[in-house]
């Protein structure tokens, strides 16, 4: 991305000129200092290419710890909280050369109360959550790349909404040294670009592993489509955006599988909010304990709700996840990638909430990567994403894929 | 533990006693101050009972954030740093009413390089490590419960060189939030005491899961031997602490099966260095972009050889581990527990290692929990414990067989 022609002053000035004019509607940013982020971009231009980042502009969402910068996590417990080190993947970043714009918002502890953020293609509607800040930055343009977390659909809802590319790898892939714990089983490090290629570059930065750095675009073979179409929340704008890639896919001559859940993969919703409710009332139980007025209601409840779920409970659901695990598995034996709904269709009205994560929860538990595409417009003119879904550390083969499938159908 | 006859304070100032005679031989404490110890346990003593652990001084390993002491990690790149709030373990401790008497002593970030602590039965021997100073601080009488954690055999094997029980529960059973991290797939807290009850009330206090309060001891129907006899580094005096715990069994009426590591189990030791290499060199990326020069030479390399360990490499690891995980559910259809060594044997001579892993490492990566039981005395006279290890999140029932085995042979 960085090719020596620009400098990155040049580029971090571009972004502070963006988030100036556009951001007292879209709200991305919860800490900014422009000074520190010019100064930082012509120290980056003083010294020789450090990394695959060098000189690019990042934003971090605010529950990834920073030296420099504030880090409140999303709560006024921590406000004006300044951590003591980088989190694991600012660091890597960093390391790449990567300069730390400033902060992007959260819904509190990356929980569902929502932050300030809009959708920048409609200040009424909800970017999604809780990566809010980053999806809703990289989609206006204040910043080419962005961190952010899932625990429930909160890297791909939100890419979803606000129509770029987001990426949530595998479980573990990139480090959450750092990162403000809410359930421990199910956190992962993700990142928001407006590109496959982009996401390359910044996954390879994130894990140190430059083999990320080059995706070879590949017509994946044998695509499985899981359409829930049935379920519930699924909405007719998703449900085109679903068939309308079936088509494209099926015309470039891959082999498409019709999908449905194996039988077990039923109880994976339940499961997934006993161990989230289950997780995040321990990890957050000194804020609990010592800050419980300054918790939103909803999230005081959430853990008083935690706390009441049996070990048993929480034990069934850790064990249903480890076998849906290797059965998940199988799928890749006949199929390279999964398509499915990013979302239940386009960002629903309002602020109060962030949205359904429905779509993505399953594969969240799973620790499967998962990528959504912008796909096409919807009724109310927002963006509609798909979702694919890759075998557990295999994501550069759906990186991959994605990318072609990104790039379009090629001209014949 | 807590009847009601003895004050906390009586308790607090007895431990601090203790201390005082033994700690410059024994080294357990990296930060104690008597005057914050006895005032909590004063505070402790004006309100009522507020849990299980109510005026129970802990002693806290030093990678474990707490709010009103300082967390150093084992390292002088954070000498003096002061947490932000308490660790998710420690808050929970709190709020079952547990009086934080001091932090022990930790390799450098739960590593390998040593720290002070000296073995309390031996000074010239190591008491184990990386929790070295929560084992030898419970062993030693000087504080009733402590936490630790184990990346590789950090509880387990201290607590057999120091004479004690210790306990590495089922991965994910107590909230890691605040626990400083080192490899995010291994990284378990697990704890300290002088009995198996102890550890059943401490468990029910950290897990928020009062079924752990009362274990009721019950004889294993079946156990599974692992001799494990021609592992390379397994000295006389297990094989033998081994063979007699078989025999005690077999007088007890319980079926031995003798055990052998499934085909795909070869592997694990290996992908547990790669596991644990790659990750630390992520999670420790900050320390070594901006503190290198403070790092010991010894976790430097690590880190850099953690770096070179391929992409690929890491993922087969890391599937082999879901697979096995999955397969090693099976013994637990024909068995309750296994049975196999807590360590090489008695602790080694020096200070400058903490012993090997050796029968610790696939444990922890299979998330297993495991339980050491002090067993005998080697020809150094130094303790031996054995371990026994429990179906994944099947803890209450392995600490039932482990207590039943602790309290020795009932009259008959």
């Amino acid at each position: 991305m960085n090719d020596g022609r620009l400098s990155s002053e040049a580029l971090v000035r571009d972004c502070l000129e963006q988030i100036r004019e556009r951001d007292s509607q879209v709200k991305a940013w919860t800490y900014l200092d422009d000074e520190l982020a010019i100064r930082s971009a012509r120290e980056l231009d003083r010294i020789p290419r450090s990394g695959l980042l060098h000189g690019i502009p990042i934003g971090v969402k605010d529950v990834i710890d920073t030296l420099d910068q504030p880090t409140e996590y999303g709560s006024p417990i921590y406000r004006g909280h300044r951590p003591v080190a980088d989190a694991g993947c600012v660091a890597m970043a960093r390391a790449a050369g990567a300069a730390v714009l400033g902060k992007t918002v959260t819904t509190e502890f990356a929980s569902s109360y929502p932050g300030s953020t809009t959708n920048p293609h409609s200040s009424a509607h909800t970017p999604g959550g809780s990566s809010s800040g980053s999806a809703a930055a990289v989609a206006d343009f204040m910043v080419p790349l962005a961190l952010g977390t899932q625990t429930g659909g909160s890297v791909i809802r939100p890419a979803s909404f606000c129509g770029i590319v987001g990426f949530k790898p595998s479980f573990g892939l990139v480090t959450r040294t750092g990162v403000k714990q809410l359930a421990d089983s199910l956190d992962t490090v993700g990142m928001f670009a407006r590109s496959v290629a982009d996401i390359g570059v910044f996954t390879a930065a994130l894990c140190g592993r430059p083999e990320f750095e080059r995706i070879h675009e590949a017509a994946p073979a044998r695509v499985g489509v899981f359409r829930m179409n049935d379920w519930p929340p699924c909405e007719a704008p998703m449900t085109e955006a679903i068939e309308n890639a079936h088509q494209f896919l099926s015309t470039q001559r891959c082999a498409i599988h019709e999908c449905a859940l194996p039988v077990p993969f039923a109880a994976l919703a339940e499961a997934h909010h006993d161990i989230e409710y289950f997780e995040l009332a321990r990890s957050l139980q000194h804020e609990y304990r010592h800050h419980r007025n300054e918790l939103t209601p909803g999230l005081r409840t959430r853990i008083g709700e935690g706390l009441e779920i049996s070990g048993k409970t929480y034990e069934q659901g850790c064990r249903l996840v480890r076998e849906c695990r290797v059965l998940g598995d199988c799928w890749f034996t006949n199929v390279d990638i999964l398509l499915t709904p990013s979302a239940p269709g386009e960002a629903p009205l309002g602020l109060a909430t962030t949205g359904k994560a429905t779509f993505n929860r399953i594969w969240t538990l799973l620790g499967l990567p998962a990528i959504t595409l912008p796909w096409h417009r919807g009724p109310q003119g927002l963006p509609v994403g798909v979702q694919l879904i890759g075998r557990y550390h295999e994501d550069r083969r759906l990186l991959a894929c994605a990318d072609w499938i990104f790039r379009g159908p090629v001209p014949s």
